[in-house]
């Protein structure tokens, strides 16, 4: 009893087809070698976990609960959350199963499962891939991220005309402090970032403690000049705050001397994931596309849950999102059926050279592998490899 | 609030370390590359789908179904389970997404979820890699099809002394019929056939319609030449029957063509997936180890389910439990800190060498990458690669 709509797929999730597997197989390859290059060890994470241990970080990320599916494992009675994001577990890896003393780095790439879309794009089963860095502090470590962010997309896909967008919430989150600000107002003010609504801004800054510098915040977002001449001597004077301007400025110096011809902007407050992050903020845009490529920032503390708090950076990509190149083809090679040893031999040398070879079954012809690109023939007593003419 | 117990994983659920994640992932590479160029195209297929997709096969097989996490798609409202097997998933590619109209061959690998542990693996997380072949009906395919999973384990995973057992559920199912065998005695014999109860057998045997011959099936399972002298001439007059048996002699005679120094053995009352196979079983085991390390067979009209029901043989095998072998651990060479144009140099030149370099962060010294094997040292203006000399 077939049933005629099973073979519909849920909404944001799809097969990938031979062609398009080929391109992505090819450039997640690449991606890990490159991380492998760059020092940055591989791991496997499960695809399901305890809840708890899924959710280390959702105490401050709502969202990463909200996407996670949850099924109950029949062994234990206890709730698994399917993988939402790797960067938890990865965590978990460096806080506990894997401690090592000094700096780890870790890349990994495999499927995450959303129980909704997130942001604009519509899959739910996006490819991760990612790189993370624990155990240190520095500035130094979060240039090497971006740094490996950038020449990931370059080198492995080509990527040019990128756009680097440098954050901080530490902005915003020290002024919250230094004006002694409470939650209502401060969630208010995050969505009227968020929003760039730049008129309500000013409206709602008038009543503030520290409103004017909370309002130049929004509108000099992007000028870290411009925003230094309007806000008060004061909120420049906080050493969270002055910290917080010292890291953005250093990383971007540090940048331009790696990649002299990159475009670089900035938004001190763009606030994606503002519970979650706790430093700088880093995404890499293309032209004519709203979500970013690759995003990450600096997470200090997230392995706390698991019993140690280690300074962390880390950034991560969806390889769907990145293939759009198209894979360079091999050649499919049809052989007729048959054992002789000269046709075996032929077979095999095909294989060795590169080529997919598929040798006929039975009385099978040329048009039961409709993607041939060429067969082997025998000539003048020789098996050779002959192109399939179009016609 | 760290929770002490959060980083333990559930049963049968495990992280893959970065020294075994670098095993597993050039044999998945290699396996990948090594189907490929037997001309099995990749595909790769969703972790999520409706369950009557899934389940096409569990009306034949309900271990399937038991075996598969079930959660609610939050955005249809309908059941969707995760993938415990890609057959299914494959099947409908073949019937309805990419229909090729002749011989379709498709390879793939992936994590598969597991509700409990299935046969004596503790793993509920295995590692799938599989290749199907479609749309024919002949013995040549299955033979294609074993010696890709013989090339595979012997090529890419180098093991030796491997034994190759051959089955066929169209002795046991013909002779089912031919004697007009109700449900529960088939049930019964099933039972102590795979039990290998010879004595129970011959006395459950002498009541039942071709008793004798069924005893026969179980006392002669391992050999073809002794089970053909005590079958009764009329069972093997049985169209069905001998088309069996002929299918499993080609076989061997084929098999040994290529394979000439394989062990191959004969179960004819093996069983396992009984409902699910329709012809010839193929599984591969090795000394010391009671499941096999590969397995497959001939499931015809698997895709009848999507609408096209096609001729399908095909094996899996799970990466996890092949990759015993260590992996060749590549080069980590240390780094100073520094921006000057020699030092990025030497660098790029070592990452381009196939070695991993890492550049220390600040202050770091050698000890914040213990497991670095050579240094980039300064040598006389030269920037040189030393090995760690161990202590």
């Amino acid at each position: 009893m077939p049933i005629s709509e099973t073979w519909l797929l849920p909404d944001g999730v799809a097969d990938v087809l031979p062609e398009q597997a080929q391109v992505i197989e090819s450039l997640r390859r690449q991606s890990l070698d490159f991380l492998a290059q760059r020092g940055y060890q591989l791991v496997y994470t499960p695809f399901i976990e305890y809840i708890e241990s899924l959710s280390s970080l959702s105490e401050a990320n709502q969202d990463l609960d909200l996407v996670s599916f949850k099924v109950i494992d029949q062994m234990s009675g206890r709730l698994l959350g399917i993988r939402a994001d790797m960067t938890p577990q990865v965590a978990r890896i460096d806080a506990h199963v894997h401690p090592i003393e000094g700096v780890a780095r870790y890349c990994y790439s495999g499927t995450v499962l959303h129980t909704k879309p997130q942001n604009s794009s519509p899959s739910r089963t996006p490819l991760q891939l990612g790189a993370e860095l624990y155990g240190h502090q520095s500035i130094a470590a979060d240039v090497e991220m971006i740094d490996v962010m950038l020449g990931l997309l370059h080198n492995t896909f080509k990527l040019q005309h990128t756009h680097l967008d440098l954050g901080h919430v530490g902005l915003f989150k020290s002024l919250v402090k230094y004006a002694q600000l409470d939650q209502d107002n401060e969630r208010l003010l995050h969505d009227l970032y968020q929003r760039k609504a730049l008129p309500e801004l000013e409206a709602v800054t008038k009543t503030l403690p520290c409103g004017q510098d909370f309002y130049m915040l929004g509108r000099y977002s992007g000028d870290l000049i411009a925003l230094e001449t309007h806000l008060s001597a004061d909120v420049l004077a906080d050493v969270a705050f002055s910290d917080a301007l010292q890291v953005l400025k250093t990383t971007v110096f540090e940048i331009q001397q790696r990649w002299p011809k990159l475009s670089i902007g900035l938004d001190v407050v763009e606030l994606r994931s503002y519970h979650y992050h706790t430093g700088l903020m880093y995404a890499i845009y293309v032209p004519n596309r709203a979500e970013p490529l690759a995003q990450g920032g600096r997470y200090d503390g997230i392995g706390q849950h698991f019993g140690r708090a280690r300074p962390a950076t880390g950034f991560s990509c969806d390889l769907y999102a990145l293939c759009a190149r198209q894979f360079e083809k091999i050649d499919t090679v049809v052989a007729p059926a048959g054992l002789e040893k000269d046709l075996i031999g032929a077979i095999a040398q095909a294989r060795q050279d590169g080529h997919a070879v598929v040798q006929l079954l039975g009385s099978d012809d040329l048009s039961s592998v409709p993607f041939a690109t060429h067969v082997l023939a025998l000539q003048q007593g020789q098996w050779v490899m002959k192109k399939i003419e179009s016609v």
